[in-house]
């Protein structure tokens, strides 16, 4: 707003214009060419690192989205267009994309029995919840493009099709959805990948843009002046790669779980956790022990040169047999005669009940996982670290440069990981001397509990780094089950019980304190501490400043969100930052 | 061991004599009366707070105590004798109560799934198992003799029968059990109540006994000398009345899970979780109200003078609807016609499946419960209130005494407690208004999540008081859930893992460093703010006199253990203490 007045010019009102990620990157740059502003106030002032992970998602083709009308907008849940058939519950999405169809995810909203459904599709797209519900916080995490709270969309769940203004798309119909800007179109659209993504794949024309341009220029900067290094949570070798692609300096959590699963692993994990003797629990380990090592070997050459933390099981052990309770309805169809099983398969699935029933947990977040495992299955441990140095011993041999680092979770107490190092160390050892290979493995732990935050010092004693879950260290010290707050999350955030979400950025007061806690005792007592953090917050601008301002040495996160971290790490040194994360 | 050299006595070694509990205190008297020892050192030095509970506890009749032979011997995990039938399974020790049967319960372990019938047993028996076994800390918990780790015992659950020593003992054959010493008998033994407990009733040649005459005396100066004031936590005006005999000032902790139970009451609390409106639901607290007031009426009633605090509702409203995987197997069968039922009923079944399916919670202890139920379900402590409001204004108008304070449980924001008691207090302030009384109602919180201590200061500012529950605090700061940690918590005292049952003691480096934390910034914030604990550890005497250091106003536990907590209290303020808990 501006008037004139006797001859001058007033200005009454200005406001920020609301610019894309891509605008922002580019009029700084022209900027910088210009010579209105300096390098560093371009990526101090001028770029908002929460909004980069946007500039590397596959966009609707220009002409189609100027030329196209959307039937609906809700919220820009997580960035990114999708393309795919509409499905309209989380099993038909899993089966649909199982045949190789992509699908969007339609649902009212989401809750954490449809995780399945949601990994297995293109894009989210919800008729309620904000930008915090469970739909938006996993497609997010996940990097899966998603439109929320499309409110003016009518879903009928049973007769699986949606209306909205008069349009109907029934199962089956094509959906395309911009996560960036909120747009739902009912037709198949056209989409390309993100300029920043074919100019790190090498596409020329892309190589030759001036967003490439500028964040090629503004990154370096970036990585000059940060503080922080900026690791990744990769758990395959084509997460590593892709990782690495995108400037991570090495992997911060590699988690496990993955290679107990798969139809070549499933019998032997079964046969670990029914054993109940050892020689046949070592069976199973031996099956397992080649494979997992083969696994390391991929990582850890995707990742030669760099550090890779590599977090020993964690899940609890129930997570690799059947659900509990559809075991025990056809356990009891079984025996009323209504399905027919021959007498020894009935025994088994028998047999099978009794131990999920033994092994079932009231609350399996605080029941036997994490180092528990480690302590109550010993040999456990020992074939996942026999694997991880067998490998690293093998790529040593052949002139490569393995870095890995062994993380125990879920450790309470000092005595919890002093003797776990006590058994796993020499374990290490031994290979690498057999191998004939010199390799200095570090062994740490996460702090995810808050008994090992305020008890750090004594924890430190036996670490050479410490990894803060701030996941876990959340859900513990709010008692707050992920899994389970989704229904009163939404009401807390709208009452404003909640100062933010603390899934999405650290809660200061509270999580932050018991970190601060952590680091500082920690180095107290162990000056060669290295101090990192593997839970979703790693990613997280306003987190990563807090990490920063901590002392923390590097942060951990997703592979997309990698140059996000970079970017908010340095402007959490340069000072004055626009690192909202939207 | 001495010996005698050139004429002189030489002690050549000495060792503490063991003495019961009841020896200690009658050698400690009589040294008294002979100007030995003064009372003082008597009550510092020469009494074990930890086994004063023995001394309230039923025995063996003296003279067959002396004449039997124990069949065999285990371990004294909860003290006191008891008599009844053997039963070999939780469910078993249910129903035999149920038809007034005594039971004794024998099992090779317990485990959570056992409690209904752990609590229903005059004793309990188990042939595996150390003092901090489930069994054990349930039987202490629950003031129910125990013997564990009865290792000559052989069970044989299908059979429904135990052997020991050639000896056979079917279900419904006598056993007695001594959890004092760990004998276990294979007949009915006559017993006794002890003889504190007759005095305390009254009974004129209990009160003659020097037992009692130490008793009066020595508890005496140890009221005189404690800082500490000890309440108990008590349900029901019955153990209210127990309590108050036993020396309580009041109630700590008056839990009201239970006044949502009971036939009379269970068609009310159904329909309050299935209402999908306000009205429906509004219908049910109005069945609960009147109900909810004549218990409240009769628990301020026998605390006349004295303070209760009221916990509103807590536990997960999935607690008060049918198992998920029992009624899942029986809507299975029902479809499949094995178990025939009107179709009518089946809709019901399957609509009440939909619903126990909609709350059930992956972990439960981190759901949607405490103050999250209060937020989520509005009218709900409103009733409660209501309740506790219209029952202390009744007595206040006939010259009564009562002084409720309101409990909000699980808080963890200060705006949690800040809405609550904007919700609350004017509910309060109306009926007092109304009824025309004058009456001070305190309103504060359990601390029992780690965020909560360390954002204490926040939350003080909205708190009259503050309430330890260390159960939930130790349970989410080391993130144990005590429902599971059953099989792994042995496996840790054996290896060292931790430095003591955390359930049991308080863990001063971990859970003790948050209270800490906790009462100095609360305080700090609000120095009006009165300080409590109402955890299990209330009566763990090393436990209290941590609360003594830490500067606790009182300490709350379980009726049967007030005259622990008050002689450990005292010895916490005259140093040098014997109160180690066993």
């Amino acid at each position: 707003e501006f008037t004139v007045e006797e001859g001058k010019l007033w200005l009454l009102q200005t406001r920020v214009g609301k610019r894309t990620s891509l605008a922002e990157w580019v009029i700084a740059y022209d900027m910088v060419q210009e010579g209105l502003i300096d390098e560093a106030t371009a990526v101090r002032d001028r770029l908002t690192a929460g909004k980069l992970d946007e500039l590397f998602k596959p966009i609707i083709q220009a002409e189609l989205k100027d030329a196209k009308e959307p039937v609906a907008k809700g919220l820009n849940a997580s960035p990114g267009a999708a393309v795919g058939k509409a499905v309209f519950t989380a099993d038909d999405a899993h089966e649909w994309a199982e045949k190789g169809e992509k699908v969007i995810l339609v649902r009212r909203e989401t809750n954490p029995d449809d995780y399945h459904g949601m990994v297995a599709s293109q894009g989210i797209l919800t008729s309620a919840g904000g930008t915090n519900s469970h739909a938006a916080v996993v497609a997010r995490g996940e990097g899966i493009p998603a439109v929320c709270g499309a409110e003016s969309i009518r879903i009928d769940r049973k007769a699986k099709k949606l209306s909205v203004k008069g349009t109907e798309v029934k199962e089956g119909d094509w959906l395309t959805i911009d996560g960036t800007d909120g747009t739902v179109y009912a037709e198949e659209l056209e989409t390309e990948p993100s300029v920043l993504e074919a100019a790190i794949l090498g596409e020329s024309e892309a190589r030759r843009s001036k967003l490439w341009k500028a964040y090629e220029r503004f990154m370096k900067v970036a990585d000059k002046q940060r503080r922080l290094r900026v690791r990744a949570n990769a758990d395959t070798p084509e997460q590593s790669r892709n990782a690495r692609e995108r400037g991570a300096q090495g992997i911060g959590l590699c988690r496990t779980e993955h290679m107990f699963l798969g139809e070549e692993r499933a019998a032997a994990v079964r046969q670990m956790i029914l054993a109940d003797n050892e020689a046949d629990e070592q069976k199973a380990y031996d099956v397992l022990e080649p494979l997992q090592k083969q696994d390391f070997l991929g990582i850890f050459e995707a990742m030669d040169g760099l550090p890779v933390t590599v977090r020993l099981l964690d899940p609890p052990l129930h997570e690799f047999l059947p659900d509990h309770t559809e075991l025990s309805v056809e356990v009891a169809l079984a025996e009323a005669r209504v399905v027919k099983l021959k007498k020894k398969e009935l025994e088994e699935k028998k047999e099978l009940l009794a131990k999920v029933d033994e092994l079932r947990e009231a609350n399996p977040m605080l029941g036997l996982r994490g180092v528990r495992l480690g302590i109550f299955k010993p040999g456990l441990y020992a074939m996942q670290v026999r694997a991880i140095a067998d490998a690293a011993a093998e790529l040593k041999q052949k002139g490569k440069d393995p870095r890995p680092e062994i993380m125990i979770p879920l450790v309470v107490t000092a005595e919890e990981l002093q003797q776990m190092r006590e058994e796993l160390e020499p374990v290490v050892e031994r290979i690498l001397r057999d191998a004939g290979v010199d390799l200095h493995v570090e062994f740490g732990t996460m702090i995810e509990l808050p008994r090992a935050a305020v008890c750090a010092g004594e924890i430190a004693e036996h670490a050479d780094f410490f990894s803060f879950g701030t996941n876990d260290l959340s859900q513990t010290a709010f008692g707050f089950s992920r899994d389970d707050i989704g229904g009163f999350l939404g009401l807390y955030e709208e009452r404003k019980l909640l100062p933010a979400n603390p899934f999405a950025t650290i809660d200061e007061p509270g999580v932050g304190r018991l970190m601060d806690i952590a680091v500082n005792e920690g180095r107290a007592a162990n000056g060669n501490l290295h101090l990192g953090i593997c839970g979703e917050h790693g990613g997280d601008p306003e987190s990563v400043v807090f990490c920063d301002r901590i002392g923390l040495d590097y942060v951990s996160c997703s592979p997309f969100r990698v140059p996000v971290a970079r970017l908010a790490s340095a402007q959490a040194v340069m000072g004055e930052a626009t690192t909202s994360s939207r």
